[in-house]
């Protein structure tokens, strides 16, 4: 009778003339907030979903990938983080891997929409599992810059887990010069600063060189890294920067004891292989990052 | 902040080579029955929508010229209508139109799928304006053929509010000539059959013209009409079908009439010259009654 | 091998939250021209079509529709239509149409887009069908506003084939009280103006409505009619304005007649039934005319 | 005048559920031959792109990622590769790689689809860039295992380059554990087999697992690999297989000189660090090797 066809789809425009679709099942939430368009879909290739604005955030079958990928690398190269910054990270997944690391004492988690973190906490059991109850976690809803221009704490991580750094509104003050340096002025001289960077294909790198060269004007050490994300359909870039300009990321033996050490022997997606694979990077990355970045600054952003 | 575009679809594939598409922004209901997919969708366009294996089934914006034009016409060509047949009309406003005849008495409405007919009810207040209340209507959730076969009932009018008589499965039965015969036996001396009969867009005619070919075997009386329905993107075609053949649509003074006589003269959709649009058939169409139909069988249903 | 499915295709944007699809096995035309984008593509469904800035404008299997319903109830109203004036219609169509009636002794066809008009002949062959090589037919590539303006020449018949009223462009300066002024006095004394009118959808009438009010103050005499496109997804309006107060479409015998004496007893599409559909105007469509159109003027154009 | 979208698409189904769609503005090629459905497209995203049976081959923009990471690691790893045989690679850029291995002395292609070729020599010169003119190059339009079974050559590499190993039709008798013996009896002492390997995404591995558990019991060593490719908007897998059990893929220092020897330090995508990247697989992926790959002999072939 039934021809088991599904004639839902969420669109994602991932460039003006490139979109990625994905059959849905359900729709659990779909609101305008404050600040953008929310979605939870509930697909038939990836799990259930969550978007903003018409971006997939993350999803149910490969969001383990996007946040150990963000989280570890940094973390595992500060020798003792205490104090955890993060900005956005909405899901509830990024703070979850943050606690696997035996010295994490607070995590203060600042994400500027309030409905999203709700209606997260409510419809995304699966990414927090339960995070956002521990008593080391602390979530405000604030603007992030305004938050870390305002406060005296220091923090030995702060990780940037906003998408979309190009496109108007106030979260391209989030990628600039100036707000780095808000960043760099809070963190721990150990400290260790994770951006979220976007692309990283070669026919869209713009954006993550930019942050990359953006970054080198703050930081002594800059690292860039790159993991493929099936539900964004796209090679995705972070970048990790390094107060301390004799700190970078682990390899080799080091990074293997300090993952035997932390007990991060297990972890679903990021190991010694893995890590190698991500740091790697492709020959074009590395030209485009000589070349073709340019520096953000709150009045000069980003655009196409 | 938010650009305000939409990025969930419901995409319905009219054709192999043609799709009509509508942007959601919600999604109650989405299951799969032991009959069908069901989907309501609150579409940006056309309001809450019935979806069933794909197909918009109708829209709120337009619901009322597609069951205005299924019921009046054939209704109103009838003296006194009092014992009525609905098959399928989940969504409970076919039954909503023909209460509004003032000599009804009792509506039955025979619907395979008691999931669909259950969610329309709770999801589709505005389409069945508490019809399954009315003391003389009964549902039943039944296959229609096997209750036609077995009643010793007897009716003034039958509806036939299904699409698809085209694919595999069950519904096919519900197209046959055989089982036009088995109508025309339960219906009064007289009795008024009424089809929806699918496409009239002149490249897209086979089922509308074998429906109309299937029924002129049958009955001494045949009309057939048609109307824009925009949720559906297409001219939609029903026939109308009478026992006695010195019945047939009425026209002029004797609809001015009757129209007047049942208190139908504030109607949303009909009235003398919309019926008169209707039931003046576009060249095509006549052709295509003359030569494309093919007589519909048990054993040689439709196929493309 | 093969599994004969097809990956390709256009999209059409009929709204914001509305898309109509076709699947298409080629593309001979796909330019810029200074005036809009223009794509000539093979269609599975609707053979070759002629786009214009993503709108279909005519489709191979359903032209005869649109052209007919345009051109002949206009022109048998007029008692001996002898100089014709097309703007727009680049696909030479309606030129073809027109030429059958026998009092035709001159058509001017202004267009202004040089490259549309020349794809088209080169194309589009069962369209034009060699009319643009009748000794009678003029093809100026001009803006067809000013020269009206400049022209000192009278038509007894005008007709507008352009789509899309509404957007930005000067295209919307051919759809306002000022310009009707300056087309009726261009008219000879039973002079006729045909116009192309927009979507007759019950959710889209602003357009139709809105070109029949402003026509309404410039003409005396104005009637509204539609007809199914299936290319286009839409029942579509066309406005006949009569100089002549005392002139109107035909009907009836009179129609019959003049059909009958210019030897248009073979068309396609257009027979006396056929006008009785499209004249007969469905209730919200009536309505509309009476409460929602606005005056088109070139200070106050339509904008949704 | 014109808004500059583009409203013609290219909509490849990854999978049923998922669909990646790229704007174009020309269709040079659509044709059905014996074999397939061929088409090249103008996108405007990736520029041209070769599809055949509605799935993207290669594009303009990034084919040279795709056929450097075919072709190199496995040529690399021979030390003198003189006589090569390419199965499918019709654009012919990986008969171009292969032609900058200054041993080689003879590349027989064999594909199938002669249309396919001949287009390709017309439509795609930069991919080719004259390589079918080069006197080393022989193209044979055959069934390619046939061939294999039939000829009494060896080869010192063979690649396969042909998608789809999954589907119904003669393609999958080319990922079979007995067509890779056929293979193996073809291939010198030192020989090696490269093999495109379809999608490395987590969610979608069986193809990648199962061609690399296969081609375990037939080859002494074997090595997979992955890149990441814009325009199929997945990390793509290869595999690489060894007839002697003392060679693999080099690395290090060994790398480094071998590319200096044969003077392919200049290419556009693979060098030592891309080499790192490709090779160094995410955890996903070799715990799918470990479990995840079924055997593909030609009466057992890969279903979904």
């Amino acid at each position: 009778m039934s021809d088991n066809k599904y004639y839902t789809w969420h669109t994602e425009p991932m460039h003006a003339y490139e979109q990625h679709s994905i059959a849905i099942k359900g729709m659990p939430v779909s609101i305008q907030t404050p600040f953008q368009q929310m979605a939870i879909i509930d697909s038939l290739r990836f799990g259930r979903c969550l978007i903003l604005d018409g971006k997939v955030q993350s999803s149910e079958t490969d969001e383990y990938i996007y946040h150990e990928a963000l989280v570890h690398p940094g973390m595992i190269a500060h020798p003792a983080p205490r104090n955890i910054m993060v900005v956005g990270g909405g899901e509830g997944a990024t703070v979850r891997e943050i606690l696997k690391h035996p010295d994490v004492e607070h995590v203060v988690m600042v994400d500027i929409d309030e409905e999203v973190v709700e209606n997260c906490k409510k419809y995304l059991p699966a990414w927090h599992m339960g995070a956002f109850d521990d008593p080391r976690v602390e979530v405000l809803c604030l603007d992030a810059r305004k938050y870390l221009e305002e406060t005296t704490k220091k923090f030995d991580i702060i990780i940037i887990d906003i998408t979309e750094p190009l496109e108007g509104g106030p979260a391209y003050l989030l990628f600039t010069q100036e707000f780095y340096q808000i960043v760099q002025n809070r963190l721990t001289q150990d400290g260790v600063l994770i951006v979220q960077s976007g692309s990283a294909a070669n026919n869209d790198l713009l954006c993550f060189s930019s942050i990359h060269k953006t970054l080198q004007t703050v930081f002594p050490q800059v690292k860039a890294y790159h993991t493929f994300i099936p539900s964004i359909a796209l090679l995705w870039g972070f970048t990790v920067s390094f107060v301390n300009e004799n700190r970078s990321v682990l390899s080799g033996d080091e990074l293997f004891c300090e993952l035997e050490k932390r007990g991060l022997t297990s972890l679903k997606y990021y190991d010694m292989e893995t890590h190698l694979s991500m740091f790697s990077l492709h020959k074009y990355l590395r030209e485009s990052f000589e070349k073709d970045g340019k520096l953000i600054q709150d009045n000069a952003p980003l655009t196409y």
